[in-house]
């Protein structure tokens, strides 16, 4: 009754010895070491190689090890097991940091002030719109897109949200599928991005959904925050939109391609704000022990939390 | 039964015209105008020469156009009669956005990703604490320190307050008085200073207070926000600790001399942020209303909002 590691991108090792020292008693191997295939049970994945998961005979369950799935997406050969998505309290307050912080900084116009330091500018013009005057818009209702929700609105917001499916919040004007969308854009004065990658979502944040933001906000023009993924944006059209003045600023956590290549545009826009992918990262211990409590309740007879519909794709 | 706009810095005009349309068939005049000194019943200041409201022999109420006070402190010839600060949901709004921002900046690192996107690097190391483990300790616990408290705790930070007088408040470690500020600044990460600015506190942020900060936190170095007043603050003393490694960095919205001089170090100091005393703004429309409403309860024999202790000096 084993457990089989299979990251790419993350340090292998530290992730057996974690694993090791989370389920003592259990053998914890790496992808592509000395193990028998049929005393694999669990799998732990993140963006583990595609079909490098298909010759476990007694695989139970995979556990990604991010919140988000869509690396096991691109495998076809993922074997019909429940998987498992971590959600991780300190990943949603991470999350809505990152999307409150921005959010205050384009309020504040703090890179303008940034600005005016450097340049030694004692200026202050107030004409800075309040708060409940800036209408915040939600892509993806969520745990992550709710947590965000709430704390915007804490902070003064105006605060509406859109998913594919309807759903009802307190105090938050809710938008659904297509026909919701229009609707949903042309009320919105700062777009954040939490959507899963799906087939349906990819490509989305396209140049014809940003040109349907509001044009008439309290903001000089609106502004766009991805902390989804990359594969959600186009960012040739992100650029374009920067350009032709539908847009205001970009601010990215995710790139089509990660890291972002040198020579990307976005690195040197004086309208786009890049990260590292970070706006929301867990502590590898706590993911750790999420996934060996699910193992636990599994051997347990108990269900599984946060399972991903493979059909929904999220 | 006239008004008399007191201020200097700001444009008299256009707050004689907001007062007039606030205040219909009300005469409004500006001080050193044409009008007879008996006919004033009311005065609004902001920072009014000292002496220049002492020859109203009818004067009924002073309202200052700020929540601050202490520009009608420093004119020994004030007149006895109640004095009312601004306290405006907007302002208080205001401030708590400025805090948060900036206290989710530390937490975040978001200087250091500025620095990297500048500079065409992605690299994440993840060294960010969890915010419940960076402890904000906020002094003064009027109505914008305990605003700034309730939404630093929603962002999930650890926090205290610190005030002259013994405060309660729900879910937050209160200190106070002399014996109680060392032993709050040994435990605050973030210090967030929100006093009003009296005899008592003037200078009080100096090198010995900032050296108690704790040197044990989650932060590599304490860190100190002021938003209240700069006469609260020795520069000189804030320099130096951020020299000697006491203090890892100086967030300041006020200063000793306003505007900041463009000769002052704190300027292009790699580790100080300066703000042109925007933290919290008023809309004048909002203050001018305000104090319209004050007027109108003082005529109708209600009690004044408000009122300044002199006394205390705020």
């Amino acid at each position: 009754m084993s457990v089989l590691v299979a990251v790419t991108g993350w340090d292998v090792a530290h992730w057996v010895e974690r694993f090791q020292r989370l389920l003592p008693g259990r053998t914890v191997v790496a992808l592509g070491g000395d193990y028998d295939p049929a005393s694999i049970h669990y799998a732990v994945s993140w963006k583990h190689p595609a079909g490098s998961l298909s010759e476990l005979p007694n695989l139970k369950a995979i556990f990604s090890l991010g919140a988000g799935v869509d690396h096991l997406m691109n495998d076809p050969h993922l074997p019909d097991v429940p998987v498992t998505r971590v959600v991780d309290p300190d990943l949603t307050a991470r999350m809505s940091e990152y999307v409150v912080m921005h959010a205050l900084m384009v309020l504040r116009q703090q890179r303008r002030y940034q600005k005016q330091q450097a340049e030694t500018v004692w200026l202050d013009d107030r004409d800075q719109p309040a708060a409940q005057d800036v209408r915040v818009g939600v892509m993806g209702l969520g745990v992550l897109g709710r947590d965000a929700l709430d704390k915007l609105q804490v902070m003064g917001f105006s605060v509406s949200g859109w998913s594919r499916s309807a759903h009802l919040i307190d105090g938050v004007a809710c938008f659904s599928g297509e026909d919701g969308l229009k609707p949903f854009l042309a009320q919105t004065d700062i777009l954040v991005v939490l959507l899963p990658l799906t087939p349906d979502t990819r490509g989305m944040i396209n140049a014809e959904l940003l040109k349907g933001l509001a044009q008439d906000g309290a903001l000089p023009k609106p502004v766009l925050i991805n902390a989804g993924r990359g594969g959600l944006q186009n960012e040739t059209d992100i650029l374009a939109c920067l350009e032709d003045g539908s847009l205001g600023e970009a601010i990215l956590d995710v790139f089509e391609t990660e890291p972002l290549p040198a020579a990307s545009p976005l690195w040197h826009h004086p309208r786009v704000v890049v990260s590292p992918h970070n706006a929301a990262m867990s502590a590898p211990d706590a993911i750790g022990q999420l996934v060996a409590r699910q193992i636990g309740r599994m051997e347990q007879g108990q269900p599984l939390l946060h399972l991903v519909e493979m059909k929904r794709g999220y």
